[in-house]
């Protein structure tokens, strides 16, 4: 299974989400696997890639059509309490950049 | 060591590089370690973040202060050389996207 996503021609946006894990889950697998089937129904969500090394240091970015679609998600409520809860359980550090995704080009075409 | 990087505040730039990497090493790591050095020596570089999993798939953001900082190193001759070895050896797929970085946030402060 491919694990690239499909986006759209550009401009849309993208959310770099980099962050270094906690040792533990403590629930975090759960609430990540729900975080993604809730991105999932938000309007104007386009796609996720997501990975995470054996250190714990992950890169997710997500894919949205609007900086407005962006804002909807980060104001969810759910998601606010997954954000919560990461800052308290699951994350030492992160950083999100919202960004505006000019030129886009894959291989294999 | 945190492997989160420092960045000024924006607007700047992000290469989003998205990729499979094929099984065995033939000679990636050692140019992989070669191009961080080479990105590090470009004009208007910011820096770099990249993480792979077991199985295989890897983003790597790096940032940069303009376009046109991203246009030299894209057409930088060793760089161009690594990036068809990428295509015979390396890698299943990737995919690559330019960014502009609207907004950032971390955590902790």
């Amino acid at each position: 299974m491919s694990r690239a996503m499909e986006t759209p021609e550009p401009p849309y946006f993208a959310a770099i989400f980099t962050s270094m894990r906690r040792a533990g889950d403590e629930g975090y697998a759960g609430m990540a696997e729900k975080m993604v089937a809730l991105a999932k129904l938000q309007p104007g969500f386009l796609g996720m890639e997501s990975t995470r090394d054996g250190e714990g240091f992950g890169i997710t970015v997500s894919y949205w059509e609007s900086l407005e679609a962006i804002k909807a998600w980060h104001l969810d409520a759910a998601h606010g309490e997954a954000q919560r809860l990461g800052r308290e359980k699951w994350y030492e550090s992160f950083a999100l950049r919202i960004c505006r995704v000019e030129r886009a080009y894959s291989w294999p075409k």
